[in-house]
């Protein structure tokens, strides 16, 4: 058709330059732009809504690549929109360049950072929701290969966003048959995404990918949507569109053209008119997303806990981010269906407008919340430590989106008792504390969680908190001030043997091991590493200067590796010592607290021994003598 | 109907002990076992075909409970099965009880330790695909929550099993209506399930959950169903059926009845017949498993390489387990779509019947191989080391299954150059170091490669290798022994000032650091860590008694926190010396192998300023002036 035929010399020039950016590079994935070039110079042209020179601006239409492999397309789409001049995109995937291999934040037109496949509709959901959430006229585009649709995140995303009603979320799904080894599940029975999205609540259409009139229709019908349910464009394309060397060819994922066949795939390609733009309307004006801006600590919630009463850090966790929303419209909370497990239930009361419930689906719940944080928001994310696990993947692509999400997980240890292994967090750590420039904290009384909450709220960039299933005693006065970074010494006197550095539960383990071995004559300091990391370098080194002995016992309800002790060792580097490590060697079982914290080595029995031993005080003898 | 008075009360049965055994406890699901109690009567009772005296017999039927929490169900339904007596339930969820909070390995008649949610459609799956596979009669039964459908796993699951026609496999979905913190997405509309599981290509049935003819006649098509669809029962129930105090009531999952509850509770059920117990059919006769047998360390493989040319690691894993696969019936490839980098296809070309495709879908791929593990199979889980990070909690809970899988996890470190952070394993030592008793392997070139591979089979439990993008020159000669626990010193003299640890691709820039550092005449002694856990504590020990200094550096292309270094400083804990580590701190970029190790501080060049820092070696000046 005549008016396509602009259209047709955009999607040419697409091609072109996904075609050159990666044979310059020597590598990539230019047959997964082409068999997209076609949707997305219809979607760019004719409906995208955008400030080309303010992407954060908080009216923008939103478009998330989670074919991440298909970057090169991404870089020449907004070139092609006025970004920058598309002779830059001959620095693909070279050092220092914006355009990297996938889209990272430091190209600011990337809505996540993706390349870790099926996690893109997550966060497109999570900014369709928040559109709804505060009224935004924005549209959430989803481009999705075929092959990713067989991660399960994507269902997830798929029943979020129907149950949601997010009829501003559209996703486009570029079926071009090949995967990277081969063919994907279904090929070209594109029927079987059309049932499936179908099933679970969308609106659907399948269409040719490379009929511009057909795409064109369907971009229409799916704007103009607005039945409460998502949409979900079915296209069926050829990998390698446009280029006979790959068209439809398997063995082409990831392939750049070398020079030669280049230089014929452009010839193949034809003339091109190199100065063609895509003009995006203008979206109402509007604010700007600060993403990179943390929150203010704010130190007006009101402390308040009664000093003989016990309380569980979970429970004082939701109340006091419960207060902090309420001060502060940023903050959203997001659940699993633990609500009553981890308190955000209080926040639902109180903020349900703020409250995301994404069902048991903790893969979806954490790319959602990289999808609020993109616009500004503080996204906190609560479920049982053990059930973050099941997001580490989309945990380490937040990290890498620069995404300002706080995790909080409940349950930790062994410490949960007759639950059993399944439900013990022992490895939050590790992944969390593997995360450059991640704070990771442990409060072990109300007061230290309360006056840490704001804190972590108040951190640029991801913080993460455990937090206890049991109650414990309240160990602070309620205008004690907590920070990251920081610690408390509970225990001190002129006469330490040494010092045991605990968190969480062992700190009231390391307590009750002080009072025993008091009464021998043993004097132990006890340090509460309430944060992890960053440690509480100059405290620790202060005791070790201090006590008798340069000991330093860590104790800890998380595996022995990659633990807290992990970072207190780091932290007494200069002194060139080393802690020695208390912790979970083995899977643990069903019991009371007290049966596991014993059978794990970790409770005070277990410290007098450690310490009794470190300190050669068996039977009265001085340290040296058993040094 | 008449012919269901006796299943009727063995449901009653099973309702009963459900109920005093948690609260005997003080606390479980009570409510999510009478939900599935007259369901899994049926099943028990009428088509479960199983030697009670023998859990792994290869032709015994498979009932794998998904939602793990129901346990007392489970523990109740193989009670009244002749296995225990029922008495012995009075135990659950006590320390040193077989019957923990959720199923775990010690409970021999768990096909998997279930509690984290959506993972056990997976591991029916994988036990019906043995069954294809090798031509064995049984019928995998899977109970799945409602809740619990809203993980993507169940998906990635659903998929596999249709693909595969798995017609052998049983999905009943309890759809009762409520999960921990409400009602579930979609509460009693059970037409959800049904289109979703419709689309996903099973054939299914919706029935009233209590009505037992229904279930019977559901079963009755379920078991003769060969039509190449896997099945899905919806089973409309309520949650807490039969206890009108809790029956189809919100707020009571996970709560015991207290004693007086109890009481009326089983007054309500009325007079039962304690007596009554299922008697299951009799499987053909045939083999135990004995997945607990670790295969023997196969060092029949012929091992040759060109020690002139270059080899990735990645692709001799391959090579080598193809043959460990023609040598060993054992052995299972599973690939998630990358078998072309991680070199898996070989053993698709040469042993199809033996290789899974998963798609993907990591998640599926590691509970599909915790299935395989069950039945004493050896399966080699590949893909790249970051997308393991994806199934994290499967992981976990595989370790927690003691499934016999080994994992292997290519395209580690920033290394890997062009492709960005996205793709770059930095995180998966942590991931596999806290897990107890997991061997992390990672071989630096062709040889030890080829040689761990095997040795990796024959490992008792869960064992991981690192494998590199990068070809690397040959280090070994053919002859050459590696062993998990070993390492290799490949640079020694009487003359050493230190000793730097490398693993992986940091092996061979700590041998460029040598070369450089010995022009300026200071010697290091250079270790391979081809094993990081178990670690090679006595040599590591050895040179830090052998060398000038007691000072050992690691180095490698891992994240800082939870790597080999940590291992190494562990195993230096005797001496009371610590390691200097050297690894990764930030978020990499694209850029060619050596700009990035450059950048991470990994490479010849930083180790050569590491040596002479540690060393005071600056101006020719003795170490000793600088310590």
């Amino acid at each position: 058709m005549q008016a396509y035929n602009e259209l047709q010399e955009k999607a040419k020039l697409i091609r072109k330059w996904s075609l050159i950016s990666t044979t310059e590079a020597g590598s990539g994935h230019p047959s997964s732009c082409l068999s997209a070039a076609d949707i997305t110079a219809v979607l760019f042209d004719k409906y995208f809504t955008y400030d080309i020179a303010r992407p954060l601006k908080i009216n923008n239409d939103r478009f998330v690549l989670s074919k991440g492999h298909a970057a090169p397309l991404l870089y020449t789409l907004f070139g092609m929109a006025g970004a920058y001049p598309l002779e830059e995109l001959k620095t693909l995937r070279k050092f220092g360049s914006r355009f990297e291999g996938h889209p990272v934040p430091r190209y600011v037109y990337a809505e996540a950072a993706t390349g870790s496949l099926g996690q893109g509709l997550s966060v497109g959901a999570g900014l369709a929701l928040l559109a709804k959430r505060e009224n935004l006229p924005f549209k959430s585009y989803v481009l999705l290969g075929d092959g990713e649709s067989a991660e399960g995140q994507v269902w997830e995303a798929a029943n979020f966003a129907s149950f949601h009603k997010l009829d501003n979320l559209i996703a486009i799904l570029d079926a071009n048959r090949f995967a990277q080894s081969g063919e994907t599940m279904f090929g070209h029975q594109i029927e079987n995404y059309v049932t499936r999205f179908h099933a679970f609540g969308f609106e659907t259409i399948a269409i040719d990918g490379h009929n511009l009139e057909e795409i064109d229709k369907a971009f229409q019908q799916a704007v103009n949507n607005n039945n409460g349910k998502p949409f979900a464009i079915i296209a069926r394309t050829l990998k390698g569109k446009g280029v006979s060397l790959m068209e439809d060819k398997g063995g082409w994922h990831g392939k750049a053209l070398k020079k030669e066949e280049l230089k014929k795939a452009l010839e193949e390609l034809g003339t091109t008119n190199d100065a063609l733009r895509f003009q995006f309307k203008k979206p109402a004006s509007g604010a700007e997303a600060s993403p990179k801006a943390p929150l203010a600590a704010d130190t007006s919630i009101d402390i308040s806990f009664d000093p003989k009463k016990e309380y569980a850090t979970r429970e004082v966790f939701g109340e006091t981010l419960t207060k902090l929303g309420q001060h502060n419209q940023e903050i959203y909370a997001l659940d699993a269906d633990v609500k009553n497990s981890t308190f955000t239930d209080n926040f639902l009361k109180a903020i349900p407008e703020r409250f995301v419930e994404c069902y048991i689906a903790e893969q979806n719940m954490v790319s959602v919340a990289a999808g609020l944080s993109r616009l500004g928001k503080t996204p906190f994310v609560a479920t049982f430590a053990a059930f973050l696990t099941r997001a580490a993947d989309q945990i380490r692509m937040a990290r890498v989106s620069e995404a300002n999400i706080k995790f909080v997980g409940s349950h930790v240890g062994v410490s949960i008792g007759e639950d059993g292994p399944s439900q013990m967090g022992l490895e939050d750590i590790a992944l969390f504390g593997t995360l450059p420039g991640t704070a990771v904290l442990q409060p072990s009384d109300a007061v230290s969680t309360a006056k840490l909450v704001p804190q972590m709220a108040a951190w640029p960039g991801m913080a993460y908190m455990r937090t206890l299933r049991p109650k414990t005693p309240v160990l602070y006065d309620d205008a004690q001030d907590f920070f990251i970074g920081g610690s408390q010494v509970l225990r001190q006197s002129d006469d330490d043997t040494l010092t045991i550095a605990a968190t969480g539960i062992t700190v009231f383990e390391a307590l009750k091991a002080a009072d025993e071995l008091e009464k021998e004559g043993i004097h132990v300091r006890v340090v509460d590493i309430y944060s992890i990391n960053p440690i509480d370098k100059s405290t620790l080194i202060k005791c070790l200067h201090e006590t008798k002995q340069p000991t330093l016992i860590t104790v800890e309800d998380h595996f022995y590796h990659g633990g807290m002790g992990d970072f207190a060792d780091e932290a007494i580097e200069e002194l060139n010592l080393r802690v020695h490590k208390m912790a979970v060697t083995g899977i643990s079982e069903s019991g009371t607290m007290e049966q596991l914290l014993n059978k794990a080595g970790i409770d005070a029995s277990n410290i007098v021994g450690k310490v009794k031993q470190l300190a050669g005080a068996y039977a009265g003898q001085p340290a040296s003598m058993h040094a």
